[in-house]
């Protein structure tokens, strides 16, 4: 990959699951030269699951041809029936150079069209419900995650770690990626 | 442990470490009736490691016998020097049922007096520079969290996840902790 600027961009809504956004920015924000970039649909303060306020800015701060990651949460419960939402996550996905979504995000990812025909996993529990919003991917199920061209999906919250350090491993190869694991103590790769 | 309202205060400072904070509070807050509460020094924004800032209040906010949860990260190192800061935390810590305590966190609170004589660990590769705050503590090595008295200790960042989890299966229950690492798909108690 690239060696210039790498921008994640975290893209959050009411009701998030906190681990399932800093899990997996705690492995991508220490390749070379990442930096992170919170936007929402509207911006400002959006609060997560646990309460957590967290600053964002608007979709204008969106750096394309980079990573957007995508948490899960109850709060897609809600969001897949928002069109505008869903809509502006398509366009993001289709101008990200690479998308990683962690558990129920991808019942955001599901209403777009770029899960079509593709596989792609998500939280175990929740698994009947989102497929149930695209019956059209290639559900996969009792896996960690999930690689399909340049879409990433992992199960459920902590899954997305393991995705993160699977995406790392697969562009940066595989010693970067133990010692990102050996660094933040996780046993994955120990 | 009491039925009520269970309170997890997250004291945050410039420069914390995302995971260090929000794995153990996926795992708490989803303890029954747990809710979470923000400080810091100052109140207002503050910006952890991965460029996210994050609502915080005052101290005011503190909720006393309840847990106090300390994250670690780069921002220890100007913190420890900070008489201010060392003496609020030690203020919380002794106002607080449990504390928490992930990764160079422990630098701050070996800071205090509440470890002197106690057991505590912190991150691998940071041990050294987090040892020589305090000679006073029993430092272990080679183990993913400590308890003495009512403080736990962990080594870096993912290993506060198993330090939540080993707290609820100690005040809640083997069954509780397999529970919450189930639905956050976390493997250590699959």
């Amino acid at each position: 990959m690239k060696k210039s600027k790498l921008v994640i961009n975290a893209f959050v809504f009411e009701g998030f699951t906190g681990l399932d956004l800093f899990g997996p920015l705690e492995v991508l924000h220490r390749l070379d030269k990442a930096e992170c970039v919170y936007i929402s649909l509207g911006g400002g303060l959006v609060e997560n699951a646990q309460a957590c306020k967290v600053q964002t800015s608007t979709l204008s701060a969106f750096v394309k041809d980079n990573i957007l990651l995508l948490p899960g949460g109850f709060g897609t419960r809600a969001l897949v029936e928002n069109e505008v939402a869903i809509n502006s996550i398509e366009n993001l996905v289709q101008k990200s150079k690479f998308t990683l979504c962690v558990c129920t995000g991808a019942a955001l990812l599901a209403r777009t069209i770029c899960l079509n025909g593709k596989k792609a996993t998500t939280n175990t529990k929740a698994f009947e419900w989102v497929k149930s919003q695209n019956e059209c991917v290639l559900w996969q199920k009792d896996t960690r995650f999930v690689k399909d061209g340049n879409i990433y999906t992992s199960a459920g919250v902590s899954a997305g770690i393991d995705m993160a350090l699977g995406f790392v491993c697969e562009h940066y190869g595989v010693q970067k990626a133990k010692e990102i694991a050996q660094h933040i103590e996780y046993n994955a790769f120990a």
